[in-house]
């Protein structure tokens, strides 16, 4: 079955392998009239590329995004950017042995259950490489909004359990156990209309909850007050609405900006649990392809946490929801549409 | 935009309004061959319908499932199966003050900043009764799943943070104060089979985070250890594969019984946390639709706190996604396909 | 497979067989702030009813249209809109034997080849009874469109290879023979705006082509020249374009209004060709379900000719498309985008 | 909008303009274990190809397709598939004139009335050079379909009126004249199993319409007896069922393999009229961007007659509409969905 495209207007398809010879992201639906060349890529792509610190892996790689159409003059043509991202850096010899064998914590096993066939070199689809062509799709989205000022604030906020500030002394010593720790990613978005999402199934949160959930390794996704609101009651949980300038706003936000799978205009807080990294060097217990029991140490080069790198993807996907979800709200009433037309 | 339907091959449509004549769901897809009567719905229904008890509204509906189309000399045929549910106990009088007054927590103001004209009366297309549509809809499916053996557990696990044995104290003391509690419903999933969703946006994981999150209180979606993921070590939380009685399986569950977004044949394990009801008889700030501040006191009928009734919710939307997923993995590998058409 | 829904933004799915208690359609995406009655659809439904003319069956029904959901206080919300017609005038009697038989002409054997179970009585799903919940749909979307100024006028241009005006003696003839007679029917559609349609598979004649082909005796679909194009040159066929009243228009319209997939703002021309009504009188060869080939003579109450009643279902499936298409138009453009959202 | 994906489980997005860097084809959902290779797609492109004859353009591309993911071992994965084909031979120079002109039987007004920008280099995205990437995705849908014993014969059988053996004479003619001619294609499916297709909406031939029409030339799209059924009569048309080694056939085949939008098991037989080559050298009238009346002499590479390298187009997207088809009636009945799972 397809499952490697997002949106309805705004559609995104990525495709490509860990270690194949590139990867890359089909945008199509993206309005024309906006200004794209590479350069809009780089800060967006820089943010997911390991640094060198501690806290990510060793793989380098330019991750230049070129544009192979849907751009004419500068501008793009409303016909389908493909984006193409090359991949240089692999180290496939590393992954030979895992031909036969399911690393704990991967979806190596399910692969191999749901296709019986499967690229296995650096966990081939199914690698974090994969969320490099969302976060060039994502950089145009985000442009887009940005320029009806709308803007994000995305930060890793917990390492292992740990504040953020702590992180680079936790992951040294975990990474010094051959372990790896969970965090968590809080993003914010600033500046959206009231009215975006819709009723039933396609609610704002909704729709925010499968994209930030289709990135590998969330576990959990959390609007506004998030698990805590179990342990709240309803005269704390709500936000009472009041006026400021003369627009509607909520007074506090635990509902995160979204009440009703509808934007009510305030922030929109967004959070993401990622387990920790599975490729870990310890050793661990599995079963090989041929259901022997055995062990298994992983070797290659591994983030000791995800969040750090993860975060970017979380902006882009929320950003890629955002944008698709306000370009299909200018159908809601029908004075848009007349007005639309009457114009022309 | 149409947002009232979810699935692909297994699709559902719903609509209607808390005060309207009825509501109803369109089951699109469905295989043939499925004996199909009203009595199926009725225990699904039953869970979702007030029980009288402290924790429910007093809101009373038969909730009988009527089929329209898609059923013939008891078997469904494979065309578009049409379910109807009367609405017979509205109390429209209840809600004619709330034409012009934005009732926090509630999606009104969203909805007025959408569509400029909503049908007020107890929450119009934002209400809880929506979901009756759903609880029908998701009794066929989990009717056919468990043909192949799976089978749901769903409880209310918390209700105000406290443990359910103590659900009805608290619920009595918050309904006397006028206010609400919020809660929790684990859904265990059980012999579902390995290989399930399909990468990279249509994970296993991804599609049940948008369903569950698509009922309307959510507010946090986790899947197996969820948000503790943060604090746990690679080590701890990865699931060591081995062999029993000839199947590859994992030895804990902290995965929830998905990895990389593809089921591992494990126990799949669904968190939803829900929102304190935000309608409580305390006095709230608010404002109306002229943009005057105000406060409001909420009559009419609701639940003091939503799990109990939703708990059916998650699970016919869980199930819902599952089969869907299931049908689709039918087309994953080249050999199914050749050798179903060779049976022809 | 889900099958019976049409449209992205302004979404139809239609439910109900010939001989069920009713047949019905759901319209979701429909923007909120259309006035919309009952009255709405009785020009509409009125046109697809049988008129007790030599042409039509003698089935009467009132097709009175029910809405459900989605209109409040005499306007639609923007939530789903549920209509529903019912059955009121079957003779089931009169099929009781084609249970174990194909009839030719008739999806029969292909239903039953597909889903192992079918509703023998009328066509079950594949009756032209469905078709009356398209025209309640695409009375709504025409109405939409008719107030931006567009307007259609469809009408019956052939009956088995005469003009219209002989129908009537031809029919006569047929009828008394025991047989049917194919016919053609025109579609205009004026005051569409030129670039509607999008690139590539969405083209907007290819969409039409589509919905128009999914009326159950439709051979042949046509845009503008149609089939004659064969024989022309490029010389002939292509359309000049000239300036008139300050628009680019074109000074013929062999193109039918689009060029490239794209509306020119020309009238669209659209032809269907509709083959003879397959049940007729005169014995026929064919087979049962269990494979014994014999002979039948099928009675009942069947139009002698398709394309009196089948117009209005061209047009409103014409209708749907084309509203479908100008919602979604509205976002092609990054300057409508932003300027839309830069009012609010 | 985004409209350049067409399928629903075997989906397949194509992306390029004429005179960008490269075109592609994302196919996602192709099943996994299908042995695939660039050899595989030579035939199918150089039946697209130009073939240095008096009926194509001189433009020489080699057409190599390259496969950039979802193969590995020579075996596709189940992930998607990206082919990427490089433009090589562009005389973007013969296009500079046309920046500020519209080309009659052209997509210049349309693009620029929808975009406000566009690439009118060679046509940009609506050149006839977008449809080598459909080529290259029907190429494996018709591997597959293959697999099963589904066959292709497609053949143009008409060019300008005239029977394809006066078909160099008639072009030769129409070149010398600076004009072109239109033209018929024939494309006829074997071996295609019965039951194939949904209600109502996605009627096979519904789905063919649409996919053939989505081919920028085509005016007509026929099924079976096409627009001739017109003058036939329902005795006629009807094909009588018979049996045939144990299996349901019809004698005749004037329903062209499809009856109520399900497939017989009888020949498929596809019919599309293209128009003629809208570029001709020949003096034609139209307007600047600005709204100036002039005159153009359209100069390039052009072919005088589509149909010869359309034929192809035409078997791939009826391959591509099969293949999901029949991956989708998969699901039709509970019986294989049971015994699908329980194998397992």
């Amino acid at each position: 079955m397809a499952g490697s495209s997002t949106g309805t207007v705004f559609k995104v398809t990525t495709w490509g392998e860990s270690h194949g010879p590139a990867t890359g992201a089909v945008i199509d639906g993206c309005p024309a009239g906006l200004p794209l060349s590479p350069a809009d890529f780089r800060p967006y792509m820089a943010r997911r590329r390991p640094d060198g610190s501690l806290m990510s892996t060793n793989r380098r790689e330019a991750d230049e995004v070129e544009i192979l159409s849907g751009v004419f003059e500068g501008m793009t043509t409303g016909t389908p950017v493909s984006l193409l991202i090359r991949n240089t850096d692999q180290h496939s010899a590393d992954y030979g042995n895992l031909a036969d064998i399911y690393r704990p914590g991967h979806a190596d096993f399910g692969y191999q259950a749901k296709y019986g066939h499967r690229d296995y070199r650096g966990g081939g689809r199914s690698s974090g490489r994969e969320t490099a062509a969302r976060v060039a799709a994502g950089a145009v989205a985000a442009k887009i909004l940005g320029m009806t000022g709308i803007t994000f604030q995305t930060a890793v906020t917990s390492v292992g359990g740990f504040p953020p500030e702590e992180a680079p002394g936790i992951i040294k010593q975990y990474r010094e156990a051959g372990d790896s720790a969970g965090s968590e990613v809080i993003c914010t978005v600033h500046g959206a209309p009231a009215g975006i999402g819709d009723p039933v199934f396609r609610k704002l949160d909704a729709l925010l909850a499968e994209a930030v959930f289709s990135i590998g390794a969330v576990r959990a996704f959390e609007i506004g007050s998030g698990r805590d609101v179990i342990s709240l009651r309803g005269s704390e949980n709500n936000d009472a609405f009041c006026m400021k300038n003369g627009k509607v706003v909520t007074e506090t936000n635990h509902c995160g900006g979204i009440l009703g799978g509808i934007s009510t205009g305030g922030d929109i807080l967004i959070r993401a649990s990622f387990k920790p990294t599975p490729s870990i060097s310890l050793k661990q217990r599995t079963v090989t392809r041929d259901g022997e029991e055995t062990e298994i140490c992983i070797r290659g080069r591994h983030d000791p946490v995800i969040g750090p790198r993860a975060a970017v993807v979380v902006e882009a996907m929320s950003a890629l929801v955002l944008l698709d979800s306000m370009l299909l709200n200018m159908t809601s009433q029908l004075s848009s549409f007349i007005s639309f037309y009457q114009k022309k």
